[in-house]
This record gives C-alpha cells, structure tokens and sequence, in this order.
C-alpha cells in the first residue's frame, strides 16, 4: 500500500498586522486545507475538512474511530486520486473474534450520500449566494472592535470556569447582540446565528467575534449570513483568506490585546492603514 | 415560540492536581456536554455533540448555515422534547425572492439518516467494547509523560509557523511512534490511528498525547483503539471524565509545563499521589 505524497500544506498570505498604533503590510504564512471525499465501496461516506498530508491516514483511522473496520485485514483497497475510496470486504477474516454478533459482522452501517450530500447541498445553494460578493457599505472601526474583543475575551464564563468552551458574538456596530459558548466552535457560531433569528433580528450587516479558528467553513456561515466581518481570536486558514477576499469579508485573526492580523479587505476599516 | 431552558451546564469532578512534586486532590469545575439529535420533517437528520444551552438556537442555526433554511419563515415548528424536531415548509414564503432556481425551492437535500446513523452505529459497536474496561495492566510513569508533553509541545512546525492546527502524537511507553497534525483535532487523531493501522503497529496498550479538547467522541476513539491514556493539553468535558472512569482510561487535562490534572483511574502511574 503506498503512502499518499504530502501536498503542500502551507500557504503565503499578504497581511496587515496591527499592533497597538503601527500597522504593517507584509507576508504572512498560514496553514492549506483540503476537502477529502472518503468513498466507502463505492459510495460517497464522508467529507472531510482536513489538512492536506496523510490522507491514507486519515480515512483508515477515521473508519477505524467509528467502528467502521476493526483492523486492516478488512481493508480490501485503498485508492485515492483526489478523493479516498476504500472497499472493505464484506465478511471481515476478524469478525469471527471478540465481536461475533450479527450485527458486527454486518457493515457497520448503511452507506448512504447523507453526510456528503449534506455539504454538497450547502455548497451548491452557496454558489448563489458566492455571486455577490458584499458590499462596502458601512464602515467599521477597527479601534473599536479591538475593544469589543478584548471585553469579549473576559466575558466568557464558561471558559473562564473550565477552560473548555468556544464563545461567539454578534455585533451590531459597538453593541453586542448575542453572545453564545459551546465546546464546540461551529455550534457556538451557529448558535448566534439561530438566536437571532428566532428573534428576528436581521443579519446582514452584522459583525462577528469567535474564540476558534477559522477555516473555509466558518466563512460560509459568513456569507449565508452576509456578515462583513469575521474577527477572531485564532488563526485561519489560506482557503478561509481567499473566500473572505472573494466574498468581500473582513477577516482578522490572532486578534489579542492590542495586536491583530487583517487578512482581507482593510478598506472596511475607517482607519488608514 | 419558547426558548428551552437553559439546562446544566456544569459539572463538579474531584481530581488530582499535580504542580511540580505536588499532588492535591481537589474539586473542580468541568463543562457539560449533550447529544442533540435533529430531526427534520420527522426524520433525524444529524446529531450534534454541544453544550446543553440554547438548543433550539442551535438547530434553527444550524441549518441556517448549512443552507436547509432561508429565514425563519420557512420554519413550521419546532418541538424539542429530549432531541429536536423542525418541521419546514414545502414551499417557503420567500422562496420567490432572490433565489428562484429549482434546487433552491425544493427542500436542500434529501434527508436521510446517513449522519445520524453514523454516530448510532458507532455506539452500537461502542456499546460492545464497553463491557470490557481496560486492564490496568502497565503502570506509566507521570514524570515521563509529562516530559513527553513538554517535547510535543514544542514539537508542531505547522503550528509554529501558522498558530491553526491541532496535533497528535501516539506512544509506546517513552517512545513516539507517531505525530500527526490537522486543522482538526478529530482529523489528528484519526491519522495517528490510521498510520499505526497502515504500518501494521497494534494499538492497545499504546498511548496518546493531543493538543486539543477532550469531549466523549474523543474516548470513544480511545476505547476502540484501547489505548489506556489519554493526555490533553487542553480540557475535557464531564461525559468523557465518566466515560473515562468506566473504561479505565486515565485522562489527564492541562498539562501544561509542570502541571497536569488527573481526571480519571491515577492507579496507572507508578508515581505515588
């Protein structure tokens, strides 16, 4: 069985990095992500948002952590063009062992485009949506956000309690909306979102705080939201930077004290730079 | 429409907290986690591992960013007993306005069970494996793991160089077998699993250090690949301490420097506490 070449997984991005009064343009080095499709038989199973090295790796363990296969031997083969499709044979040579209920020798489930298809329903209604990038119509100030965040920093109890939580918060100018924690960060986004609009409040135009990092996928919910600006505390990735920059959001990441990176579209700023 | 209520989010674990040569044990404070299982028109459409907040925020968040929704009038109702039911409309009034394309009239997708099942087969298979705790066979010595955390820390180039990714190593006693790093720490340690299962390394008895989160579907990696310890950088939530404590997995959180909180099964060091 060969082992997948590593792609590249590093990119360069032109940057504005704030700290305190000095703002500087120079080149920047953030981490590639790729979208591994894992075909299961023949079938669609999962996509997952990964980093693109070991990809072998990744959908053998990944089968392996949800009981999928309980070893190699019930790996049939391994191909992987772009995408990663695995035959696993039907009656495992193992499945006579510790586990011998029908149920484990069976394929651990039904293998249906659910999971994929979910994401391709999404990315499908996006590609509308990607046509209009967003406006620069209201501008914000970066002095001021820089506020927010540092507030926002503070204001999580949850983490402050036990260290284990992402939070987010909706902004509507200088006045916070919304603030959400979850262990997860795409649940504390969504969370935000669905608060607002089970009390109709209008989305865009608002703005956003997030603890987590950033990849590709928190820049959908941006653009489903038509939110501007994405400021958060951690870093993003080179595929969130071009969307944000296609789309026309703000995005600033390792936003801490009085320090902060601007990987697209400054101009939203007041401030020169 | 009624906000559900905000259930507990917290919970209280006694632990042992290591500084140095100390060791007290004390009470502390870990985050809840819950299972939200979605359904849509009457068919589980996902499940979420979250915090047991605003649930209901969540769902109607969740698929706002995935695109099922386009504003809350396209919500008939949602009910939430213990999971979470919408019901959507066929027709959504809005579904004249800007996007008018078939696709986008139509439902997003084709709801099937595909993630649900996902999870639920995992547990089925999960439940298996449950009847049989971990030995505690090999003692592990606390001062070298601590150590080895120390290395891994400083070990990561991605993340060194681009501050966005997790990593994951996997030991055999002192030894790295493997280190892996990811956008996601699901991802990381799903390739340190799938390079031992590609090179043909057994995985009980084995032992792993991650940088991220430790909530439940991170033990139930480790109880399928039977590895008896877990050490986090960063926090775990309630489930996964309990979830430890029954397999007799020993987790350790914040290990950080000369500091470690053990959560779970202290017998496995040789260490005296």
């Amino acid at each position: 069985m060969k082992t997948h070449a590593d792609q590249d997984v590093l990119g360069k991005v032109n940057i504005i990095r704030i700290k305190g009064e000095t703002a500087h343009s120079e080149e920047d080095i953030v981490v590639r992500e790729h979208t591994l499709s894992l075909y299961l038989d023949g079938r669609l199973y999962t996509q997952m948002l990964c980093t693109p090295q070991h990809l072998q790796e990744l959908a053998v363990g990944h089968l392996y952590s949800e009981g999928v296969i309980r070893s190699m031997r019930e790996i049939a083969a391994i191909n992987q063009p772009h995408a990663c499709a695995v035959e696993i044979t039907r009656h495992a040579p193992d499945s006579k062992a510790v586990h011998t209920s029908d149920a484990a020798a069976a394929p651990a489930r039904t293998v249906t485009t659910g999971c994929g298809a979910q994401k391709s329903g999404a990315y499908a209604q996006l590609a509308e949506r990607m046509q209009q990038p967003l406006p620069i119509a209201e501008k914000f100030s970066l002095r001021d956000i820089m506020e927010q965040a540092r507030a926002f920093q503070s204001q999580s109890e949850l983490f402050q309690s036990t260290g284990g939580v992402h939070a987010c918060a909706l902004f509507e100018g200088q006045e916070e909306l919304f603030f959400r924690e979850d262990i997860g960060r795409h649940n504390a986004f969504d969370k935000v979102i669905g608060a607002a609009l089970l009390q109709n409040v209008a989305l865009p135009g608002k703005w956003l705080l997030t603890s987590g990092r950033v990849p590709s996928d928190m820049i959908i919910k941006a653009v489903y939201a038509a939110l501007p600006l994405i400021v958060s505390r951690s870093a993003p990735t080179l595929e969130a930077i071009e969307m944000a920059q296609a789309q026309q959001i703000t995005l600033c990441g390792f936003t801490r004290g009085d320090r902060t990176n601007i990987y697209s579209v400054p101009e939203r700023f007041e401030e020169r730079m």
